[in-house]
């Protein structure tokens, strides 16, 4: 028998789950916790059962008399000292990982089957939430097929970039990923909030000598990062950094820190792009510092064991994380044909898509 | 003549303005942090001019002989010690406000004047940074028509809600929004990470009894609770809640606070919506502390000369900051005709759309 001596009233009341209180359709609140009386007390506590049959316990309410009743289920899976799960965000809940980690092979997955089985899309889309990244191989080479993939699981974010962005080299590139340069390990958009949070790159044709991928794990390499130099940690979650892109038709800026902690300071958002970072100000004191541990970290960032490499071929689609995996791609000939179509995505709907999933699976 | 004495040696070369450290198209930068030398330092100063002509600092470097050209006018702004600008998002760039603020009219714009005038459309553009919002009057009351508003400054997000949504009763509604009844101040998606920033309001009819709006500025809202209740404003900025939304296709969760800071401790971001607040789990006495904080808040948000009250009139499209704005509306009667269609958008492409406007007029 579960104990509600020791339940706050208010939390307890704010999560009464009568239909007068939520809407059984979708779980809404219908009152403001405004409404709720300022002496609100527990009066009574009964057995009981809910509409189901299951045990529960039932709650008379002074001073309104309202009646709650509580499945003893719900009661020790939410009483205080329950296991409080993450949003799927942070640190906490990601497998961190080295290159070695995937000595065994890449996750991975056939379109054809992440489009006919449930399940194998089910393990797709956990693999992005967990480690932050899949392979989707088969994928049809064709023209815009990459906003197919984006529209299995959630939906595309459009940025000055376009719908869909070409990454091959361009005669008047306003990006360094449009050459054929050699592109260390960053984050896209820094200087967008919000910043996409996935990116999907399809491979169309791979030819060119070069033009291999590497990941990093940003959230491993942050943790590194903390238990080698926690000084350096620190000042890199607390100081916003100006990034900025500018061309033509677009001028953003974007203050954030290049290691973005939650309240409960879990690492949850990387930002590391060198190629966008503007102008910091600070006393020059704090300059010295915020460098010498932004220099630490790029150096982090490039150690080998941390940077998985693989290569693109026609048909592949990476699906990744980016607010925690950085991407990088060596040089490669500007003469030799390469060509990825790219687009951006938001990371809430891929988990919402995947709990459905799940959802469904349990309900079979 | 500005010294550069000051300046930290890393700081002064990140920022070397020359073609081979620094794309002239679009600024981004072209070498790593980690491959400056480790015992970077200046070697030499010398005056210079820019190849404008205009008054420069020359420092040569060591050891690697690198020489910068860094113009007066960039040093005097940069250096430490000179005012340091955001990016727009935190309550630092804001003009907060109570409803008074407005009784001398509403931030508007004529849509026609919008689309033709660059300075309307800037000054409507400012309004939505600086005030949270703007009224465009005289939109064409055509479906699907918020869509082509949302382009006119950046891109639309779309959502489980789709592309565009319809507010008005529905049979069988999977949100409070689709029905008649009174919605209390409260931001939108708290349940999605990354929120969409923006939203758009266009009001086609509104011809119902009731159905009046209402928007409070949550970064006002949370000053005055900082003022008044610093533990209450402590406790709301460190305390992630957990929201979620579930539907049929839909099922979404984000674990944010209801107050976002940045690391400097400046409100960014409101969340408050208390039909989607799903289960805390903390300790009983943090749970006691943090309803009492919560409640709190609620009260705050309901005063009334914090609330600006207005109606919709058809041909009305409403854009504002989801991030700090709240918005209401008074219950109407659900056999009246009233039907708005809205959209989610973000604000850092509006953002860039502004500065680009700007641009363009001091080039004129």
């Amino acid at each position: 028998m579960v104990s509600l001596a020791s339940a706050s009233p208010l939390w307890l009341r704010d999560n009464c789950p009568c239909a007068d209180c939520r809407d059984p359709r979708n779980g809404q609140k219908l009152f403001q916790i405004t409404e709720l009386p300022d002496a609100l007390a527990v009066d009574a506590v009964h057995d009981a059962r809910t509409p189901e049959g299951s045990p529960a316990r039932e709650v008379v309410w002074a001073p309104d008399g309202h009646r709650s009743v509580y499945p003893e289920s719900w009661l020790g899976d939410h009483l205080p000292g329950a296991a409080a799960p993450g949003d799927g965000r942070t640190e906490d809940d990601k497998e961190l990982w080295a290159a070695s980690r995937f000595d065994g092979g890449l996750p991975e997955a056939d379109w054809d089957a992440y489009r006919g089985d449930p399940a194998v899309r089910a393990a797709a889309l956990d693999s992005v939430l967990r480690l932050g990244f899949v392979l989707l191989r088969g994928v049809p080479v064709h023209d815009r097929h990459v906003l197919d993939v984006a529209g299995t699981f959630g939906y595309v974010r459009e940025t000055n970039y376009g719908e869909l962005f070409e990454v091959r080299v361009e005669a008047d590139p306003n990006n360094l990923a449009f050459t054929g340069a050699r592109i260390t390990p960053h984050t896209d958009n820094p200087y967008r909030d919000p910043v996409p949070t996935l990116q999907l790159l399809h491979c169309l044709v791979n030819a060119a000598q070069g033009g291999d991928s590497g990941l990093v794990d940003g959230f491993h390499a942050a943790a590194l990062l903390r238990a080698e130099a926690p000084e350096s940690y620190e000042i890199l979650t607390r100081v916003p950094v100006p990034f900025a892109f500018a061309d033509e038709r677009t001028e953003l800026r974007a203050h954030r820190p290049l290691i973005g902690t939650d309240p409960a300071g879990r690492i949850r958002e990387i930002r590391f792009n060198n190629r966008s970072i503007g102008t910091l100000r600070l006393p020059t004191d704090r300059l010295d510092a915020f460098y010498a541990a932004y220099r630490r970290f790029g150096e982090l960032l490039l150690r080998p064991e941390l940077q998985l490499d693989f290569r693109l071929a026609p048909g592949d689609c990476l699906i990744f994380d980016n607010t925690r995996l950085l991407h990088a791609r060596t040089a490669f000939a500007e003469s030799g044909d390469r060509h990825l179509q790219g687009a951006y995505a938001d990371i809430d709907g891929l988990a919402s898509t995947l709990a459905v999933l799940r959802r469904e699976e349990s309900a079979r």
